[in-house]
Formats: structure tokens, sequence, C-alpha cells
């Protein structure tokens, strides 16, 4: 019996982190964006072995223990201690790791709800578990939370499911753009002096579009929390100026990698595509996911 | 500009009311499922009149304010205090009111979002002004934080949205069989004695519900509890009964109306089908809706 899910790629705006020794209450404020493009789960499990098995493949390949830890902590914990049999966990990846797309976050999330549905559990039980190994190994504070909720997503309270309270932006008519053009290990940035600043200009940024929850707001403050913290700099930041001459809103940064995003209507995909395509840089232009994550029996194949 | 909302129709299994004097604490714990069929809502706003009107309408028929308090009171929360101009709110429910299906939540919350997205606001805002006046108006406790949630749900912390806690259930292969008998007004049975049994018997379903979360086990606590508070009797119970002989699962009450619920795999459709052929009962089987409620520009016919 193979299980597949899917969880949507979530694009941080802006944030705030909120570090606490339990990580259940360990979290960020912020906001984001969710897309249909992002990680799907298989995972198949055979109970006619005696002994335990876990295994995990990122992108059809096995990876080792200390290259997938929160894959594999998320299983161990939710496969129960007396189980045996062997458990193969697939994870596929549409945006490449490290490049702030909430893969991590994503792998986690995907795994627990699939293995959940298999072996029992709960929605909440399975999401908080994924939560959880997410901040232990330092993988991403908000990501899980924000793609429970899909759509444009404003974590309005710090934490993990069932702690942490995210709302959620009307929207209408937009596509997001992503640039993806390289990694930027979260716990870098989050180790250095910038996470002072962070906070204050993630903090001024949540209620600044509390006051006014647009989408086009939300745009405004991304990129000002992402000039103002000193993230978006150099040839990035040439890059999104190049972009606002032929977008209404602002593109801002990817947090965390190096990288743009844009909400671009249908009238500019075209000048959007033709001003990229000039410049040699790929991207993609994506829809936006509304919807809560989906886990289901996969039926397709020979592995039916 | 016509914006359409869809709410899902929502069955409570079983419960325990919790009050308080403040509406957005006041809520329910329990668990239910959601249908595909439901409440739609579509609102049009005019802003060529100086004047500030809200009417609404039922089904394609205007209702008067004391018929309809709980969707213009949401109504005239959400509408800006200095708004002038016609807006009309237009609900279409796919079951009878009274009968058990959350419409009155449904109308409420369709409202809300469909106004929020036109005039401003968030998701969670919408939700709450929605809880806050079905409370007030006690139309019910927990059916707006249930309806956002989707699926099978399980009400682990009672409150309104932002503040309860719903969990979703892993179901596989169920539709649901309704069939709606009468009416039952929710008030009526929260002002009666059996409030304290209710609370006792919702109390020890929950708890047993999450000692071992899946649907099966939902629907046994939820007939357990239908009989024990004495809500299940006479006719309904014979019906029930009925019902058990061609079904795996046990059939239970619809809470709060005069009717009965069930899971029904695609096996079991033509069975049933027969039994309540037989029996001259009317009925539908409805897949379960698994979304959260979805708002959106409605570009449908001359409306446009």
């Amino acid at each position: 019996m193979l299980i597949r899910s899917f969880v949507p790629a979530h694009i941080t705006a802006f944030f705030v982190p909120r570090f606490h020794d339990d990580p259940l209450k360990a979290g960020s404020l912020g906001a984001g964006v969710n897309l249909e493009k992002g990680v799907n789960v298989f995972v198949s499990v055979e109970t006619e072995v005696l002994e335990r098995h876990i295994h995990v493949a990122f992108n059809g390949e096995p990876v080792k223990r200390e290259e997938a830890v929160i894959s594999y902590s998320v299983a161990e914990e939710i496969v129960p201690a007396g189980f045996t049999g062997e458990i193969e966990i697939w994870q596929y990846f549409d945006f490449p790791n490290g490049y702030g797309f909430g893969n991590s976050a994503g792998g986690a999330l995907g795994t627990a709800l699939a293995l959940s549905y298999k072996l029992g559990g709960t929605w909440l039980r399975a999401a908080q578990v994924a939560h959880k190994h997410e901040v232990l190994n330092r993988g991403g504070l908000g990501d899980v939370v924000a793609q429970l909720a899909g759509g444009m997503e404003v974590r309005v309270k710090a934490g993990g499911p069932g702690i942490g309270l995210v709302d959620n932006l009307f929207f209408e008519g937009y596509k997001v753009l992503v640039v993806p053009l390289g990694r930027l290990p979260t716990r870098e940035v989050l180790d250095g002096e910038v996470v002072k600043v962070i906070e204050a200009e993630g903090s001024k940024a949540l209620e600044k579009l509390l006051a006014e929850p647009t989408p086009e707001r939300m745009m405004v403050l991304a990129r000002e929390f992402a000039e103002k913290t000193g993230l978006l700099s150099g040839e990035l930041l040439e890059l999104a100026r190049e972009l606002d001459g032929v977008l209404k809103n602002p593109s801002s940064m990817i947090m965390l990698g190096k990288g743009l995003f844009a909400l671009v209507r249908e009238s500019e995909v075209e000048s959007t595509r033709a001003l990229l395509g000039d410049l040699e840089v790929s991207y993609d232009i994506v829809e936006i996911y509304d919807g809560k994550p989906r886990v289901e029996r996969w039926f397709e194949g020979e592995a039916k």
C-alpha cells in the first residue's frame, strides 16, 4: 500500500523568529505564500519483514540518516515502537533544497501525514511531530504551520500546530513569480547579528500588515523588510529593481534563500517573461495553493 | 461585482457545550463531519446609492431582519460604519434550516467571508465575527470552527476561531448518508436538563475518540452518546437499527436535528438505497468536504 501526501512550497515574505526551549512553543511571526508546487511524499509500508527498517530517499536517491535527520526523526517518532517491517519514504521536491521553499518542513510534514494516515494518528499530532523536529534540527520555525494554513498566510501568534495562530489574506488573480538563484542556509542567518534587526523590522512589518491586510501591502512590507535588514542587497537587489520595472507590486526576497519572488497578474506575465529571458535568469510562475496539504492512498502503477 | 462563498454543511456526531460570557471563548468540544453540500452565499455590493442598505435572502426569498438576525448582525459588523451603498446577501441552502446541518453558521461564515473579501479584512477576523453572532444568537457553538477545519473534525479545545482548537481524523473511502427527518431547535435542547448528561457523555466520548482517533470509533461513540443522552429514541432509534443491518459502522443521530447520518462505503450504497427505498424515507448520500471554505469572485451570467 502506497500513501501519497502533498505539502505546498512555502515562501516567507518577512518574519520574526521566536525561539523557545519547548519546540512546540518555538515558531515565528510573519507572512508568506504557499505554492501549487512543493513536496510530494510517497510512503510504502511492508510488514512481511521481521526487522524494523526505515529508508528515506530524496528525488529518487536514497539518503543517509545524517543527510535527512528531520525526516528520519519524524518517522522514528510516528512509527510505533513495536512495529516491525520495511518503511520507505520517497520525497520529491519541485524546488531545490536550501533555496527557501520550505522543503525540509514539507518533507517532514508530508512524511508525518502519510505515516499517520497509514499507521494511526491525527492531523494535529502528525503536524506537531513535523514542527518539533524542524525546530530541533533548525530546519525552520514557521513553515509547517504556514503550509497547514495554505494560501497567503499571516502568522499572528508564534508556535507550532495547536499553539501558533495563522490568519489568511484574501487575494485574487495573482500567480507567484519565483526566481531561485541559490542557497542561503537558515541557521547561518539566524545565528548572526542580523537577528535583532530582523526581529525589529519583522515586528513592524507584521503590525503594518495587520492594519491593512492585503497582498499588495504584504509585498511592500516584504521589500522594506528585505532591504532594511540588509538581506536583500547587491545583485539580488538590482534584479529586484529590474522586476519592479515590469510589475505593479514590488518584488522581494525569498526568506531565506538567494532568490526573489513577486505577485504577478495575468496581464504582467508576458513582460515578466521577456525581461527574465533577456537577463537569462531561470524562473517559474506558479499558482497559489489555497488548501490544506493532501494525503491519500495512491493507486497508480504497479505499486498498487 | 458578485462574490460567491461556499461553506460546507457540518454534522455534529457528539459534543460538549462550553458556555462563556465572552462569545469568542464560548464553543464546544466534540466531533463531526463536513459535507460537499452546504451553503452558497452570493454577495453583491453597489456603491452608487447614497444610503446604506443591507438585504438578506434565503433560497431566493428576501427575509426580514428578525428572521435572519445572525446574518444581518454579521453584515452590520463587517460593513464599515461609513459605507453607503446597497448590499445584497443571497444565501442558498442545500439542506433545510433547523435540521442540524449547520446552516446558520454556514450562512454567517459565508456572509462574513464574502463581505470581507470585497470590503477588506482577513479570514480570521471574518470567522470570529461569524462565530460571535452565532453564539450570541444561539445558532450554535461549534459549527463555525468545524466548518473552517473541513473533513472529519475533532474539537479538542472549545472556543471560537483563534481560540478553539480543531483536529482532523484521517479517513478513506467513506461517503456520508444523511436522513433528515425534521427540526430539533438547538436552543430548546441546550436549555433543558439534558445538558448535564450531554456534558458527561460528550466528555467521555471525546476522551475515548482521542485514544483511538478513527472514523469507525467516532461512529461507535456517536451512537453511544446519542442513546445514553436519550436524544436518540423512539422511531429514530428504530430507523438507526434498521440501517445498522446494512452498514458496517453504526449510524447515529444528527446533533441537533431530527435525523440520522452514517458513514457508507461504495460497496454499501446499493443495500442502503434498497432499504431506505423500501421504508420510503428520503435521504442523500454525500461526499465528505475536506478543504477550507471557498470565497471568490463570481463571473457567471449577467451579474458579472
